[in-house]
């Protein structure tokens, strides 16, 4: 039997990266990596005011190295037996194109405006835009267009961005023919269907970020657009009706991108998702599976059976859609929005009195990994230090940016370890609070699996999770779980597998870390989880905090 | 005129100083410190345990040094001129005596014996012993003979010493004649009056740690202390009847003790009290005066006219006595558990990193200094980080040593400096806390003065004390306030003065550090005090806080 490849894609935040996958095994014969050049120069950037704007030129120049870097590791042979590639993307990180569907700053009149170009997910710029997107809704007479969304439209998403961009940018807004997100753009690129009409639309970021909901007849109406800003008049018609799962084919390479990225020209190029769906793919989602992606913040996906959810919305998360990780079931989304960060915060607090001189690299780079030893050595409940983890606000369960952290329980025998420690329990009792949003709701969760640089990296962390949630969590083997879930679904749109259960069944990485949970320790985190949570009750119930906090 | 000079002696828990002083301007003449040096050793404590004990060999050797010291400082003229020495000790720090009213510690028989040494302030064997004596007072039918000490026996106190020595080391019991504090007895002893019945017992000492008021006739009643423990039979009998305040001469040194210590032997010796207590003296304090001696913690006194005060119980405080800190007036007593030792926790979990070394201790003795420095930038209220500062429980209002400290309001912006200002901030608003506590009670505070380390070395609290409680604070010039005040009331014991505030008006130090309140500061801690308060009550209302921290 001749051996079939795949080729997984995975953009992230800072590069793009690539796997190229045995569709009969999994096997991982090839990866390469490739920062973002203009990216990395922090160009179209401004930290301070949250705003973060990415090149198109980065996504292609990357795009093809990574792939042709990966080619370059194996045999003519596998080169020429590769039959699709799919591609994960951040989101939503979206862009304005013109009628080709080209982004703007791809042409010559636009190419160093950064409101050509995709606004990152975590760009910020659009605060204003996002409150009247949920006013908008919760005043308008009709449809709440926020219901599988967890009620609260957020900056960093699509109809933000695309008003943001409408308001300030006028040459822009003349320009615009449609908004596309990048996992929509990439594979339209590589398939020359970028046109209007032509393109397929991811159902996973349509679903989550555009409002976007089969229920309510697709994207918002044009009464209820018109109602948050008379510039968005029209724009409905311009956008797109139908949306499509990650098992969908598109088509084959363009022979200029065939040629461009040494690649058959038959090769079937998959529509596009966000990465930590693709990750949950490749991780082994199943029905009543929650997948923990986790690195400076948790996206964490849970897949219920369509039928079992019906009509019923899961108050609180980031958002339930049908078809979002695979066809026939509906991907739920949560997270918490600050977990490496928290932990990293923390290490940066107490560098600050390091001196300056040449082994202050070094004693950074130690400094996590001698925090978590030392922490490990603390009993559970860190000797009555106590946290709570909403650093950069609470993701899920209900989502509100303007809480905080807080350390509880000091006295002046409190060691940095045990602070450290604490923040790692608040970030499993933060965890907790979304596993319990999910089965109070009557979503069940059988199976807690993780994916991400967090979970491979803190066994501290990924053991507490277990005792805080009594129940086994696995890590996957693979550092490369988003391209692995990438390549899968790539199998299933060229053909080879069935659906995405086969496509995993025969090409699972499986799991190298096993946590279990440890009786004694999930005893006493019991009690202390009913602590965290009436902490965190107390912290949100000081009404003033907000306003005080504000004028301070 | 003749020059005359006296001598004020101030026993800390570390070492003893002393200065000798003009009695007409005040000045300074000579000073001398020596350390306490089986104490420096280690010696008959056990810091896990909290055990601490003081051998009164370690007084006698230490007084004996630090007042030759001074003297070989000065002219032969001025130590003919020397009239009068007075002792300020750390209290309540009591020994268990003979029959001669010799510390047992001092008998051949006991040299080597902890509970036969004195028990310091910060002994916390008798925790048992003190909830025992509180829950007594409670359920005890007649007299609460806690009323005017706050409402809660403390293990630091006089009879929960006594107490737990009668428990636990029968020898020491039955050798027992009476019960001392430190500042009655070695007044004693320099005067040879340590015989029962002769001694002069601190009214300060005595009304604030042993229940003693005149109200109700003086010590608890024997029914009521036999009911707290029958190894307490017959106790009162042994002990006292008549207190006296620090204006009252004992009478002259004796011949040996004037030998030893190089002094005239007509110098008379002054009645002792507790080293808060005559430093307010040393300060300034007159009615409506609130001094803070700020070290590690702080004790905050406040004097107020007896019949202003009549009858009147201040809740929540540490106690008023009347003729605590001199006669004819209430001396109130609070404070707050940790303040520069809050500051010290701060540095040492900052230190957690630094790399063992020879810059190590370098780095630690530059770090507070460098913290205070960076926070004086950050702006009022931190960038919304936020403290309690219970970190060691709270004194008052309300004491409650189960209690915690607590950071709020964190992000993954929230740097060193800023979490240091929080607790600074937390500092100036438990200190607010204790003012309102005074004035809500009907006891006006016209002025705040300030001595002690933390007073000289923190402008950044100082000046945030002053905009917090909106009112000028001075801060003594002399860094031996306590020492001076000794040395005012020496002066009154020994006829110069005719009473403190002559005294304090001729020797007056006066003020070199004067913090103004600024308004705009002013304004904005108006607000996050009351987030402070609203902080603090949310987490006391954490009922089970306490039981689940012990749980952990």
């Amino acid at each position: 039997m001749t051996r079939t490849h795949v080729i997984g894609v995975d953009f992230g935040s800072d590069s793009c990266r690539c796997v190229i996958a045995d569709t009969a095994t999994g096997e991982e014969l090839a990866s390469a990596v490739s920062a973002f050049p203009r990216w990395a120069a922090g160009l179209y950037c401004d930290p301070t005011q949250r705003i973060f704007r990415q090149h198109p030129q980065d996504h292609l120049d990357a795009l093809t190295q990574v792939v042709r870097a990966a080619l370059s590791q194996v045999s003519p042979e596998v080169r020429a037996s590769v039959r699709g590639l799919s591609i994960a993307t951040t989101g939503s990180t979206s862009v304005p194109v013109d009628e080709a569907g080209c982004p703007l700053a791809l042409r010559p009149a636009f190419a160093d405006n950064p409101n050509a170009m995709f606004l990152m997910w975590k760009d910020h710029s659009a605060t204003l835009e996002a409150e009247q997107i949920t006013d908008a809704a919760r005043t308008w007479g009709g449809i709440d267009y926020t219901a599988h969304i967890g009620g609260v439209y957020s900056a960093e998403w699509y109809w933000a961005n695309l008003l943001w961009v409408f308001r300030h940018d006028a040459q822009v807004r003349e320009a615009t023919a449609s908004w596309v997100e990048h996992c929509d753009w990439l594979p339209a690129e590589l398939t020359g269907t970028t046109a209007p009409g032509r393109m397929r639309r991811s159902r996973c970021a349509a679903g989550h970020k555009a409002m976007w909901n089969e229920g309510h007849g697709g994207l918002p109406s044009q009464a209820f657009l018109s109602h948050i800003d008379p510039l968005l008049d029209g724009i409905r018609d311009r956008l797109y009706e139908e949306t499509w799962t990650a098992e969908t084919p598109i088509g084959a390479l363009t022979p200029a991108w065939a040629d461009r990225l040494g690649l058959p020209g038959d090769v079937v190029v998959g529509v596009g998702a966000f990465d930590a769906h693709m990750g949950a793919v490749g991780a082994g989602i199943r029905h009543h599976t929650l997948v923990k992606i986790m690195g400076t913040s948790t996206c964490d996906i849970v897949l219920a059976p369509t039928d079992e959810i019906a009509d019923r919305v899961v108050e609180g998360i980031c958002g339930q859609v049908d078809g979002s990780v695979m066809a026939g079931a509906i991907g739920l989304e949560a997270g918490q929005s600050a977990v490496g960060d928290a932990f990293a915060w923390f290490a940066r607090v107490l560098e600050w009195p390091l001196p300056e001189g040449s082994n202050r690299e070094a004693l950074r780079a130690e400094l996590l990994p001698r925090l978590e030893r030392a922490a490990a050595l603390e009993p559970p409940g860190a000797h009555g230090v106590a946290a709570l983890d909403w650093l950069n606000g609470r993701r899920t369960p209900y989502a509100d940016q303007t809480l905080h952290g807080a350390l509880f329980g000091l006295s002046l025998g409190s060691s940095a370890p045990q602070l450290y420690r604490a923040l790692v329990e608040a970030t499993a009792f933060g965890a907790k609070a979304i596993v319990d949003r999910f089965t109070e709701s009557g979503v069940r969760i059988n199976e807690v699996l993780a994916i991400g640089g967090v979970a491979r990296k803190s066994a501290l962390l990924m053991q507490i999770q277990a005792d805080v949630f009594d129940q086994r969590i696995r890590v996957a083997k693979s550092d490369q779980a988003v391209a692995l879930g990438a390549a899968m679904c790539a199998a299933v749109a060229c053909g080879i597998h069935a659906d995405i259960p086969a496509a995993q069944r025969a090409m699972a990485c499986g799991f190298d870390l096993v946590y279990e949970p440890r009786p004694a320790e999930a005893e006493v985190y019991r009690a202390l989880f009913r602590r965290y949570v009436e902490m965190g009750a107390l912290v949100e119930g000081m009404k003033k905090e907000k306003a005080i906090h504000d004028a301070a």
